[in-house]
């Protein structure tokens, strides 16, 4: 049994807020249960009434004579703690608590929710709640639910977890949809949106789940739930609001800026299957298709088909926009369609079927067979105009139509969908018979058209698995780390290189004839950089030099450095000038760690140099991510064109870059506790073969004021 | 009286086609006019029948007795040029014609419609179609409509206008928009969308204009009718389809593959005013929004009023999605609204009036009647979850709240716009009071925060007027880019300078000394280019050398250069080599003209140099353009940042860069005739005060075969 049966299908409950009053919350809770034919048994707790609503009650919860599952708490937010005080001494570790005045209303009720939160926790209490509408089991009859339920709902294959009480209104009251579960959750306090994913998971009532998530708590507990829902074949379909809040500011170093939570939610979601919607729209429609749909698509070609050329041409636009793709039909095809269709019409996807399938219907039903049977084709939509207020004699030639489809539908195993062009209600003439066949409808051709791009990538959808990277901490690293104290370049690149990352070579020199052997066995030309911790804006302070070709020209310019570098900063501690390879820059990647809160370290990869900023083309993954992972991640950006070899130069080392990314996402696994952020920039990708090799790094350890500060990161660079 | 006049408002119609057979066409024709208590004469014309429908019939045109102002051709394709001949013969000159057969089905029928196009254009026939529903004047009581009228038309301020009869029917049949005209024009072979924009700007029954085009044949007949309906403050919204399609390839030059046909298009329509909507639903709601509000937003700033915070999370998401402003509230707005809200209340926008407001009407008017008052705000927006299938008491709940907003609205100022957050019907209990009171309800999130958008776009707009450039067109110049022939760079650059574009300094020479003595005059450092109409590619044949420092090393490398190039393309026409002054490169700019049909020419402005692949950084204007124009041009670009002293570099001469492209813009203008496409690349964009300076230019007049082709032109600018 999962932990939260007794919650969600309880066998009794005892009501806290029932009263004789007959407005009061816990009424409403034994109204609905009675309304909907509740089987187990209500304990309405009163302390002088001797029934509410034709029920016994009693004066105190030991009075209740059975064992009880479950409570609702219908009293105000002051009677919470010592209600579940009451209910955990009676052996009662299932409650829902309405009320609100908790964290939703200011630090006081955040500091009141902290303590329901760690009296739940620690007497292995199930709270739904607080500022919440409750639950509602359809299949099983049980409601805990402190508004009026829903009068026209109906039980179907969606569970809907909600944060916000309006969305489970809002939503719960559309008859599109057909529910298995109501779960109103509000602040999430001791239970959240992953525990009852986690339920619905292994619910048999449930093949769908839909999430309005305000909040991503525990992403493990989340990722853990979303895995079961996927191995148990059930899509999840999330809308995560706040998702254009300013949080992004609060991260260090470009990787922090260029990779905002909200990318990093996306890629969490992403890895894990989770279908990401925008708006409520969006939302409905998908889950109207996953829930109407049993066939499974085998490749990601979509045809389209209507008997109108503007509105085709209008679903080519659309379809470009959302990516969805429409493919080129087979010869065979072509010429199948070019006997079936009158003389000027044009064999092709999308196919219009003309205005003459609408007197010759056969026709029309041999252009779906035809396109299902087409290779390329793994879904066939069919679009139609057909809002509530049409009128009579269009319905009835449009159901015609329909007609058509809900034959064909019979007998393919191919999934068939059906959309209204125009967000409205289908008319009921055109509907009747695509529900009889059970052809999923959908309505208004974009949400349309995203929903069908969301069921071919759910089905698309696998997650890579990652081995274990435990063996490449150094513990003296971690320590390194731990420290706090900023790291220099030269300091970095050690680390890089320890852990495999190739580096320019480099050495450090504390005088002028060091430096001159030291290029020597370098090879010209090199670079001299100042090395101290004490300065990370070298180039400011006049603290790098390029283009040194001889001994000469090293000695002289390392004793010139050393000597502006004092002049500018007379109190840093210089350790002396760093001597490096100087290489060809090649294709300019930046390469990075930033860590999103509530996600784990993740991985940057993007245009490099000067084009950061510029460009601010990078793409953001969770860590950790394989060669191949990289790989696509990197086809996401412009170094996919730089790489192959722009404006006539040598194609690039892309794999040594993938492999470096897929690298620094496990070192960014290992020091997760002591790593804040990473910068490596520029990584010059060398022609293929030659590898990847990283120019400049900066390494952030976590919390530490010594740290530049995120504002600074920039400039430290250069 | 409007030339379109006696085709959409005649006062007597003969119908070719009616016919004793009861599903003839024309009698479809005769039995909507009958059903609309048309109260004109309508004459049915058949050869052997008496009477059609109870109306008297006539053998031939000649018979009718009265004048004909308009007549429908009820006939198939093969009729319709000698039923055209019969009517001019009787002196109308207003005609439908129904019939599909022509451009659409392929080359046999678009030499037919070519035709008929020349017989109306030459004998002044207004036709409207071929391959066409006809015309329905909802107001007059007029229809000329081939299909069954809609039924629950609801006559209103909406002219449709569309290509499509699909879209007519599909719209026409929503009882959300009110209508004065329907037309379902066709091909348009005759009279097209403009013609009846023109028409419908001084129709008295008109407000708002909706448009479905599947192609824009007349950009200057369009733009003179919507700047008609601008005067007339009536909106024109469009719905324009094909828009992905791949056109762009045609174009040739950075500056074409940049420029595609839409982003041309939107350029268009956005100078104009009109609004390009993206899809059914945002039609709809943009002019049920237009339709029902006619109160002016004085600015920007939108205020959103909902129950749910959670909803309105998702708001704030879409918001910035869709570029909507949620200004901040004025101190004053706060303060009144921590008075009126309860205490866990938060005055922000957008605003969360709380679960209380349910139960405290009262406050929840105060509330808006707060957000109406703020100076920032010019329009508030309530938003609310009301799906047609909601349950009776939540929809009583909602009544409620939106019979305060009726109140309120009633002696507001500011527009009030109701939105479902749902694309779903509006429940009546929530619609009506909404509609009594004048308050226009919108439905989905997404497309009723575009509408308001639209809304506030089309009262901020105000198109510029451009001044006649006549003046700087050279008749030299023009008819050395009518001789069709390559320009050299050289060359190009002399035409930029002689029109009052700054170039970099330079010299042919043709021998060592004279490059010598030219570099010298020019100062060091300098480049040396081969000058040679044959050599569009350069560098590829050696053709560049580049930091030259010393009047030797210009002699050297000359004689080198030629003899390089020599031994590369012995065939080449050599005239010398240019030497060049060396210009720091400064910011690197793009500036190209390009001319995409069937709009004339444009201007293109973006980042230059080695980024205009990678970036693809650039935005498109149609000509001319202002330097004001153009200054807006480069805030929508990465050259914003660039030029404003990106990583510590002097900012650069913005407005030396706004100039050069409103110049070229008029240059632009003044050569239409003569030039295909121009690309200045790089623009040198200078420190402030300095000016922006054209490296390299490539000028390719219209139509010739020595043009590089599309596919070389980027190389031919290395």
């Amino acid at each position: 049994m999962h932990p939260l049966s007794p919650l969600l299908n309880p066998n009794s409950i005892a009501v806290l807020g029932a009263s004789p009053r007959a407005e009061a919350l816990g009424n409403t809770v034994i109204r609905n249960l009675q309304r909907i034919g509740y089987a187990g048994a209500i304990y309405p707790v009163h302390p002088g009434a001797p029934e509410v609503l034709g029920i016994p009650a009693y004066a105190n919860l030991d009075d209740i004579p059975g064992s009880v599952d479950c409570a609702v708490i219908a009293l105000s937010y002051d009677k919470a703690l010592p209600a579940l005080e009451a209910l955990n001494a009676r052996g009662v570790r299932n409650a829902v608590l309405y009320a609100s005045g908790f964290a939703e209303t200011g630090a006081e009720g955040a500091a009141l929710q902290e303590e329901l939160t760690r009296y739940c926790n620690q007497n292995g209490i199930n709270l739904c709640g607080p500022n919440c509408l409750g639950l509602y089991s359809v299949a099983s009859r049980v409601s805990l639910y402190s508004a009026a339920l829903p009068e026209n709902l109906r039980p179907g294959g969606l569970a809907l977890l909600s944060h916000s009480g309006s969305a489970c209104i809002a939503l719960s009251n559309l008859d599109r949809l057909g529910f298995s579960h109501l779960v109103s959750l509000g602040n999430g306090a001791v239970t959240d949106i992953a525990d009852y994913l986690d339920y619905v998971a292994q619910d048999e009532h449930t093949t769908v789940a839909a999430l309005f998530i305000e909040t991503l708590r525990d992403p493990e507990k989340f990722a853990v739930a979303a895995r079961k829902m996927r191995a148990a074949g059930k899509p999840v379909v999330a809308l995560k609001v706040g998702r254009s809040s300013s949080g992004a500011a609060a991260s260090a170093a470009h990787t922090g800026a260029l990779a905002t939570p909200d990318t990093a939610l996306q890629a969490f979601f992403h890895r894990l299957g989770v279908v990401l919607v925008e708006d409520y729209d969006e939302l409905i429609e998908t889950c109207v298709l996953f829930l109407g749909n049993d066939r499974k698509p085998k490749s990601n070609g979509v045809a389209v088909l209507n008997v109108s050329g503007g509105e085709l041409a209008l679903t080519c636009d659309i379809a470009e926009r959302v990516g969805l793709t429409l493919p080129d039909l087979a010869p065979a095809t072509v010429n199948l369609l070019r006997e079936i269709l009158p003389p000027f019409g044009a064999p092709r996807n999308p196919l219009d079927a003309t205005g003459v399938a609408v007197f010759d219907i056969d026709m029309y039903g041999a252009c779906l067979r035809a396109l299902l049977a087409d290779p390329a084709i793994s879904l066939v939509a069919i679009s139609q105009d057909c809002p509530s207020t049409l009128g009579k004699d269009q319905a009835a030639t449009y159901r015609r139509l329909v007609q058509a489809v809900a034959k064909v539908n019979a007998d393919a195993a191919k999934p068939i969908v059906f959309f209204n062009n125009i967000s409205d209600t289908i008319h009921p003439a055109v509907l009747e018979p695509l529900n009889e066949a059970s052809v999923p409808s959908l309505c208004g051709m974009r949400n349309a058209l995203r929903a069908i791009g969301h069921l071919i990538d759910h089905h698309a959808h696998a997650e890579v698995k990652h081995t274990s990277v435990g063996h490449l901490r150094d513990e003296q690293w971690a320590e390194r780390l731990a420290s706090g104290l900023p790291f220099t370049e030269r300091e970095s690149k050690a680390f890089l290189a320890d852990h495999g990352i190739a580096v320019t070579r480099e050495q450090l020199a504390t005088n002028a004839d060091d430096a001159a052997s030291a290029a020597k066995r370098l090879g010209f030309p090199v670079v001299l950089k100042i090395d101290s911790e004490d300065i990370p804006h070298k180039t400011e302070v006049g603290g790098v030099v390029l283009n040194l070709a001889s001994e000469a020209e090293v000695a002289t310019a390392f004793d010139d450095l050393i000597a502006r570098v004092r002049k500018h900063m007379p109190q840093a501690h210089i350790n002396g000038a760093l001597v490096q390879q100087q290489i060809d820059k090649g294709i300019e990647a930046i390469v990075g760690i930033a860590t999103h809160k509530p996600f784990g370290p993740g991985v940057l990869v993007g245009s490099g140099g000067v084009l950061v900023e510029l460009v601010k083309d990078a793409t953001f993954d969770i860590a950790p991510v394989t060669t191949r992972d990289a790989s696509s991640m990197i086809a996401r950006t412009r170094l996919a064109d730089l790489t192959r070899g722009f404006r006539g130069a040598t194609p690039a080392d892309r794999e040594a870059l993938a492999e470096l990314v897929s690298r620094l996402s496990e070192v960014a696994i290992v020091y997760a506790d002591e790593l804040d952020a990473m910068d490596l920039n520029p990584v010059s990708v060398q022609p293929i073969g030659k590898g990847a090799i990283v120019l400049d790094a900066l390494i952030i350890p976590k919390a530490d004021n010594k740290t530049p500060s995120a504002t600074n990161i920039e400039e430290a660079q250069t």
